[in-house]
């Protein structure tokens, strides 16, 4: 089994988020950090309203020193039941995955669960506007893809072994651009993919 | 200070959902558990995708005995920064607050927090659908009000003191029909409110 980073599932090992310089490529940068801080422009800006749902967390036992302040003492992390993003976008339904692989030429599809993929369709089927974010890692190089090429790719091939080459999001996904305002303005690639028809 | 049960923040103290008698007006019935049956019961025959969003927690310190199964042994409850339920349907976004009260005239409204006011006035806005849905839990009697009654109702008044009134919700809002299957069909009050114009 190739070592594949997801950022999206558990915050276990999570590298600290890059705090001042930031490379041309922003390589190593925190791709949940990334999306976080540009809908947080878009939200002050008034462009969007896109967030990111929060972490699913069973709770099993919270002690009480005082009623205001519940300490939670024993909790387990939940398999997330749909996208971890979404919102309003131009009057439009947003929903979204984000990903993050450090292999060179592939993004294994073993980093996305099957209802994250079902969902995305139903997302699709109901008029709504769904698609991945693959920040390729090593490469500094983040792409959008519509959700209707990772239902394709998901039916290809054997479980396990699927995955979706880097030049298909070339070919049949949008590169995001990135800069400092907007870390990665995704909109933009929305704007071309699903409104310029 | 009125004691007001609000369902919604957090699971601290709250009641066992109901089980097998639901007596006519589901008095008692726990809101957030009819609202979830419900949108199961949409997601599962394609009528809608709204989920519930997660309860939002602070992890402070998490164990690792082994890799795949993480305790978290100390957190925090957060407040929410949107509403708790958001989705798609018909192609419009939808985004909605849930609350209970046990008064009997009115809904305090110091059981929202002023940013999700602003949050569905911006939905609105984008050209989503918002709103909040009360249960009047002692009257048998749960409602569906457009979010653009409550910023209405939010810029009235003192700050502590404000209010929408029963019959506010019963001349400017629906009520939503309770029944076995669609336990709490809020997107029957939906269809006649916002897509019948």
């Amino acid at each position: 089994m190739g070592m594949v980073m997801t950022m999206v599932n558990y915050p276990i090992k999570k590298a600290p988020p890059a705090k001042t310089s930031v490379s041309v490529a922003n390589r190593g940068m925190d791709l949940e950090e990334a999306i976080n801080q540009t809908n947080e422009y878009y939200v002050s800006n008034d462009v969007a309203h896109i967030y990111k749902k929060p972490i699913p967390i069973q709770v099993v036992k919270v002690d009480y020193e005082r009623r205001s302040a519940a300490r939670i003492s024993e909790a387990y992390y939940k398999v997330p039941s749909t996208t971890d993003y979404n919102g309003i976008y131009r009057g439009r339904y947003i929903d979204f995955e984000a990903k993050e692989t450090r292999t060179k030429t592939a993004f294994p599809l073993k980093n996305m669960h099957e209802h994250q993929v079902v969902h995305l369709e139903s997302i699709r089927r109901h008029g709504g506007i769904g698609f991945i974010i693959v920040q390729f890692t090593l490469l500094g190089k983040v792409f959008l893809l519509d959700a209707e090429h990772v239902s394709a790719f998901w039916k290809r091939g054997e479980e396990g072994r699927r995955s979706i080459a880097l030049v298909d999001f070339e070919t049949l996904g949008r590169q995001i651009p990135e800069g400092y305002v907007k870390r990665l303005d995704y909109l933009k690639v929305v704007d071309e993919y699903y409104f310029s028809k």
